[in-house]
């Protein structure tokens, strides 16, 4: 189970380009068939390998799983966290995260980010643990946003744990119901959820 | 796939014992194993019956699974909608809606419920049609509760559609995080879930 540290050092840019290929093939078909009933047989055909060409590679298929999973949270990182945690205004640096998550899902629909929601159980171990530690770095900067916020006089007494899950929870069910070239544009749909997480159903006393 | 009518029509207290059980227990080991994962060999080991003795009630595990899910949502419609549906004013509805489904999934936490959020790729054909019209009931019922709000003068321009999916976003991404017993009783968390659906987390113009 030590091989994943193999895969996790290398950056998302410096990751061979062979590597890369399995890994996106890999998560279109985790996506198609779940990955409990998917085979290293069906990654290996889908790529016009042979088995053994792709355990030269990546040694399990847990293995696979995880390097899916850390891919889809560099994208997340790479895309989403690094850009706005600058952000110095803690209002600004909210709306900038809700509004980077809800494109990267919609838009950019990495099949990577697929697979960590929906095969979050699947992973075990070390590996498990590595994911959920990196989970857990972006629920504490979402809560930290929350609290600067409470502290700056912006925010109603919210509890940060709370409404950093609430968030999650309304970006992560997205997929649930959310169809692209439908009614809502992405851009109308992250600025919808920006707008009720900070604003509420309820008109203020000052609206009624 | 007819076999699915005889469970369907059967309301949760006319139906046997024995079949009850059968549910109750399937849903358990499709929680712990994963639908995919779960054979009916388990199922029946589980039971102390025969293979021949579960088959004797379900014709296959897509029935099971479908009668474990159509349970979950004839429990969800008992003891959450019916109770809810008649209340004329709608904040006091959408309180009642949104602190009845998380007491349910917190404090209830019926493993039939956990399977449809699970499993709800796992479900195909006529099965898979019969409980997504059960679903899309529900959120008809939510965003018919946000239309009333507007119309009453009392919720700021939201989406009805977006403002239903986030409140169910919130709430089925609570068992990924929430645990019973921790810093939060389940009413608090349905109270502060309220609380942001309804407010947001912004001070009002009147507060700041």
């Amino acid at each position: 189970m030590t091989g994943g540290a193999r895969v996790r050092r290398r950056t998302r840019k410096e990751r061979p380009a062979r590597q890369a290929q399995i890994l996106e093939t890999a998560a279109r078909i985790f996506c198609e068939k779940g990955f409990d009933r998917a085979s290293m047989g069906d990654v290996s055909t889908a790529l016009g390998l042979t088995k053994a060409g792709v355990y030269h590679h990546i040694r399990s298929k847990e293995e696979l799983l995880y390097a899916i999973m850390a891919y889809g949270m560099d994208l997340f990182e790479e895309k989403v966290l690094t850009q706005v945690s600058g952000i110095e205004d803690p209002l600004e640096r909210l709306r900038a995260t809700l509004r980077g998550h809800v494109l990267l899902v919609t838009r950019d629909r990495p099949k990577e980010i697929t697979v960590i929601l929906h095969e979050s159980n699947a992973l075990k171990g070390r590996f498990r643990e590595r994911i959920n530690a990196r989970k857990r770095r972006y629920v504490r900067f979402l809560e930290k946003t929350f609290r600067e916020l409470a502290r700056g006089g912006l925010a109603r007494k919210v509890d940060p744990a709370v409404a950093s899950f609430a968030m999650l929870g309304m970006i992560n069910w997205i997929y649930q119901w959310y169809r692209p070239g439908g009614r809502l544009s992405e851009e109308q749909l992250a600025d919808a959820l920006a707008d009720l997480l900070l604003q509420g159903v309820l008109k203020g006393p000052a609206e009624a």
